[in-house]
């Protein structure tokens, strides 16, 4: 009756916020708040969770960092495309390409060998007790953090003996209170079955990357191998397909508007339970200072690739990478502006606060929490632009990297004792080679001269109070893009770190020499090293104090919000359910929740990121314009939810979860239901393209379709 | 009954096109075919138009290139913003910025006197006779042509003189078939009442322009002025307001969706009554070839203006007059392949065609029609791709056109006898410096040199047959883009024309030596001069033979379509009405019909080309987020609609047209139930910002608010 305490709930506290009907990523130790019949559900709460006997829950895997389900008794597994586009990709020769033709084996023996390992959830338990033990009596915030690190080694040590052959894993539900521990049986052998072609199961591209209407067929199909034994092994030729306990059915029929739909996966990272300053600060800070250092970035990179066709096969990748998190983040931002999620979080805060300044047991124990808390994300905000700036600085810039790294290196040096000097330049030079060079690798000079007249030209700019020292002598030049364009132009070449081949040769040959290196930008490099390091030292420390704090303000959450109260996503295995429904992505436009295959035809005759091959187009407008392709729904997914079964009402399967809408970006902070929609591909749009796309007739067949 | 006789019509003939239900735009004399009280008008027709009494239409006032409407008994006219921007930016100077502050005259002296003139219809009369005479028994389509010219002159003339006060204008309602005699009464002092600020009147600048949802407030206030005496005269400070014959009423409570409305105003050009060879012709050469060339000219202005930022300045007001083209022909691209406009217009020919045959009668008179348009399209179309081309090259680069015309002049010199080379070159290039000049004015050299390049590349790349001659030895190069490309590096410097002020100098001081200038692209240029001459007379021969063939066809469309043929829009006052309503631009999108100031905030927060001063946002932040901005109907628009009134079913004004949605830019081709969307400023919002913007309690009140 969770949902009606709500409603009741947000008609008395006028001031919360925790009035949504269909919110929650819920631990299945959870699922028994939730009236799931009276939401919809037509089957019993333990046909979906038996700890006791088989369920739905069984036929969930996770596939890389994507979530998969077992769809047949022979170990075949839906999930995304582009789950499995790595292992499509290394299967792909010049003689077969199967990224872009698509792959389906027509017997057994043609599926094709992976890396992938998939897990399924064996069984799980509480182990807060195990790893909290001792931690009462610390209160240094550092020794207790490290305490913690040790309890847990010790818990995954112990199981892992007691299990040697399952996978361990300990996963922090609640920040310094909740801890479950997984044990994961592993199947190393999965085999690649059906993949359609890169145009379908990518259609709409970067385009439509975080966008409805969608019309992309996000899904492949996998087989889970096992040894003659039935357990777990390495891939072999004679292994057997692996039985799962538990395999969805296929609802061929799909679902309609306003259905009841739920979806079990492993959502990687939510921060619902943070305080009001954690939002501010990744609405006034990291959101617009990365996605606009990002969007430059990429600006450089399409401009140089106009007019060079390598470079921007070259840059493809990279901007594809970046673009992908810039949408996010404008999404969020714009999500942050819309709503109201930043206030009510500060209402709630505030309600919070009240409620312990009433209550004189409360205050004892909370009375300090806000005040601390504030100290410390007002410290956090003082230098954020700059600490921001600092982060992006040796990530950005391979010269920037490399000179920070030797000079601060040369700066340690100085103290080393000539006994220790030989092991010195081992461990932090010969042993760090791969990873020195990979981080100071430079794509192409001209983007990487931009890049370093920006970089400095924003340090240059900071408030004089938090400008570094080295940056001084431009901040005070009459033209500083001038004086910085000037110096980076005239000293690039200059530079040992512009030219990686004798960089590395240096560094391979005679790593010693580097620590007598002179170069132009390692003055400037080695102060800017220094003061990130400081930064993330204190940000450690910050993080180590905010470690106690949290728990603090999350047991008072759980006093204030009673049982609505939710523990934020963490790869683990959660439940969320809702409806079929569209929204209003701006003033005056409606999304419905399905799209067609004359959509997909409408799309593609556009060619760009909707190219579709004539054979495919062909072949798609022999269908019913009408036949359904993506379809939308308010549950409450993230990131990890790739590839998640989405289920109706019987608990069948009638799609797979593929992307979120712009607007959903979002979710990270809070579920909201105007704005809160997940994509998914529609189970007859993928029962559509292995029939007449990939002539898999028997694969239907072994669903029961 | 016209709209129920065409359900039927379309019901009995399955293969025609032409069962549409709020298709028009109705010359007046047409209104009576229409029912138009069962469409939903409340006011009897002859309070629409009435030639013997006071009516709607005596409200109309054609502004500039625009419709406009007087709205109060003092001579005020409502318009849009866009209609009024060239007056504000002659008024404006540094120290009244009136484009981006706007401006209010609080009282009727502030009011500012501006160049535009004013044109009310005093009264009109078919006079295709007196055009038409004498033409029956030309044959040779030239000389009829001229005749016809004779004809229309001859009347213009005497009509001027029997009116010397009124201006007079005669127009083609059917080509070679049906002329409209228009007298005017031209109002020459208008001035400016208000017109609210830029950021109001263009919000959503280029990225909104044929979009819809709009949030534009794009309206302005006008007054026309006469003479003491009532009648027309120049701007004079004790000139009086003019007192209209009619004029609107407001319906401060605007419409609601599926109301009905109708417009009057003056739509520019439609052709819907050329042959299916016509559309043909657009989608498969004239839309795409040009939309792709100004894609490309726009790509190389921003390209350099991202570098340059005076550059960028200097380029944006072209950039904006290419992309409004571009992005009109790719919306009309989309909608010929979204729709079956073209296969319609094919069947409609296909089935006329079988009528003549079928019809010994129609058999004799129209026997040769479409097989003649047929040969004369094949002709057109058989080197369409050069010739678009070559009407590209002379208007795109100003060096090809300096050399082109200079290049010519020479090989026309060789045949002047010496007594008339002073005379030449006075007519010939003295005269006509002034056009000249500006036809060989060259922005930026890079620009030049990359358009020239691409021009000449475009054509050495024509098959075989339709090159010119000049360019077969970049044809048959290695590398035809790199030879291209060095040619024009190499001399580009040498040339004259690409030295504006040299050239210039000579132009004035020394005309003759241009005579016997060589220059390096003279010889290209001269080529493809003499090949563009050559297709134009073609085409105008091509014209002329149609100006006799398009009539008959025309006749026989009214034989085929009988009640429901409309003839083409072509300046003249125009009627149409339909319906409040919305649509979907793309599969799972719907857009509704009214947009809301939450819209214009939520725009607002993005920037850009939705920049709105902070005390503008918070002004709005103060109303109804729900308040109206701009509504959407389904009537029957094209461009010189801008400004035109909608009217209600009382025939109360309630918003001021701008703009088509996206896929209406097919309006020119056909009206489309799905497709043809108007889009209007709401007079709720025309009197929001009237009042709360511009603090004009005092025209609401005169408005009669």
């Amino acid at each position: 009756m969770i949902k009606k305490g709500l409603l009741l709930a947000g008609l008395c506290l006028s001031f919360s916020s925790f009035s949504p009907l269909e919110e929650g990523m819920f631990p299945l130790s959870e699922l028994h708040k939730v009236d799931l019949q009276k939401a919809g559900l037509k089957i019993p709460l333990n046909a979906i969770y038996n700890p006791d006997g088989t369920s739905l829950v069984q036929a969930l895997v996770r596939v890389g960092g994507c979530t998969g389900s077992f769809v047949s008794n022979e170990g075949l597994i839906i999930t995304n495309h582009h789950c499995a586009f790595g292992a499509v990709a290394s299967a792909s020769d010049p003689e077969h390409d199967y990224i872009t033709e698509g792959f389906m084996a027509g017997e057994r023996s043609k599926e094709i060998k992976t890396s992938i390992h998939a897990r399924i959830t064996e069984s799980y338990e509480d182990i807060s007790a195990r790893v909290l033990e001792g931690l009462e009596v610390i209160s240094d915030p550092s020794q207790r953090s490290m305490k913690l690190s040790e309890n847990i080694a010790l818990v995954q040590k112990q199981e892992e003996k007691a299990h040697p052959d399952l996978l361990i894993e300990v996963s922090e539900m609640l920040q310094g209170k909740s801890y479950t521990l997984f044990r994961y049986k592993e199947l190393k052998d999965i085999r690649l079955v059906y993949v359609p072609p890169r145009s379908v199961g990518e259609f709409g591209g970067e385009s439509d990357n975080w966008v409805w209407p969608r019309h992309t067929g996000d899904f492949s199909f996998m087989r889970a191998y096992v040894g003659k034994d039935g357990q777990p092994a390495e891939y072999a030729e004679d292994n057997i397909p692996y039985t799962p306990k538990k395999f969805l059915k296929i609802n061929p029929n799909g679902v309609k508007e306003n259905d009841f739909v739920f979806i079990l996966g492993y959502p990687g990272r939510t921060y619902r339970n943070q305080p009001a300053q954690f939002l501010e600060y990744q609405y006034k800070y990291q959101l617009p200072f990365i996605s606009q250092w990002f969007d430059y970035r990429i600006e450089q990179m399409e401009d140089l690739g106009r007019e060079d066709k390598a470079l921007a096969i070259a840059f493809a990748s990279p901007i594809k990478r970046l673009a992908n998190v810039t949408k996010n983040y404008k999404g969020k931002m714009q999500g942050l502006q819309r709503t109201s999620i930043i206030q009510d979080r500060q209402r709630d805060d505030e309600a919070m606060q009240a409620m312990v300044a009433r209550d004189p047991k409360l205050k004892e124990q909370y009375g300090n929490l806000f005040p601390d808390i504030a100290r410390i994300y007002n410290e956090k905000l003082a230098t954020a632009q700059r600490d921001l700036w600092l982060g992006q600085v040796f990530s950005s810039s391979g010269l920037m990297f490399a000179s920070g790294y030797v000079g601060s290196l040369q700066e340690a040096f100085k103290d080393v004792k000539k006994a220790e000097q030989d092991s010195f330049i081992r461990t932090q030079l010969s042993d760090k080679s791969g990873e020195i060079l990979k981080n100071s690798s430079i794509s192409n000079a001209e983007l990487e001269k931009r890049i370093l007249k920006k970089l400095l030209e924003y340090g240059a700019m900071l408030p004089e109070t938090q400008r570094p020292a080295s940056l001084q002598l431009f901040a005070s030049a009459k033209d500083i893009k001038e004086a910085i364009s000037e110096f980076v132009d005239n000293n690039y070449d200059k530079s040992l770190f512009s030219h990686t081949t004798k960089f590395k040769e240096m560094l391979t040959d005679k790593p010693g020499k580097l620590l007598k290196v002179k170069d132009p930008f390692m003055e400037i490099a080695t102060d800017l090293w220094n003061h990130l390091r400081a930064f993330q030292q204190a940000e450690t420390k910050r993080q180590d104090e905010l470690s106690i704090l949290i728990p603090k303000m999350i047991d008072l959450r759980q006093i204030y919000q009673k049982s609505t109260f939710l523990p934020d996503a963490n790869s683990t295995l959660r439940f969320t359910y809702g409806y079929i429904r569209g929204y209003s992505p701006a003033d005056a436009e409606v999304h419905q929740p399905f799209t067609h295959v004359k959509g997909v035809l409408q799309k593609a005759a556009t060619g760009g990121d909707y190219f579709l091959e004539d054979y495919i187009q062909e072949l798609l407008a022999t269908a019913d314009p009408m036949s359904i392709v993506c379809f939308l729904y308010n549950l409450d997914t993230t990131g990890g939810n790739s590839g998640s079964p989405i289920m109706d009402a019987e608990g069948n399967l009638v799609g797979v979860n593929f992307d979120r809408a712009y607007t959903a970006t979002i979710n990270d902070f809070a579920w909201n239901e105007e704005y809160s929609r997940s994509i998914g591909v529609d189970i007859r749009y993928v029962l559509l393209i292995v029939k007449q796309l990939g002539k898999g007739e028997h694969l239907l067949k072994e669903m029961g379709v």
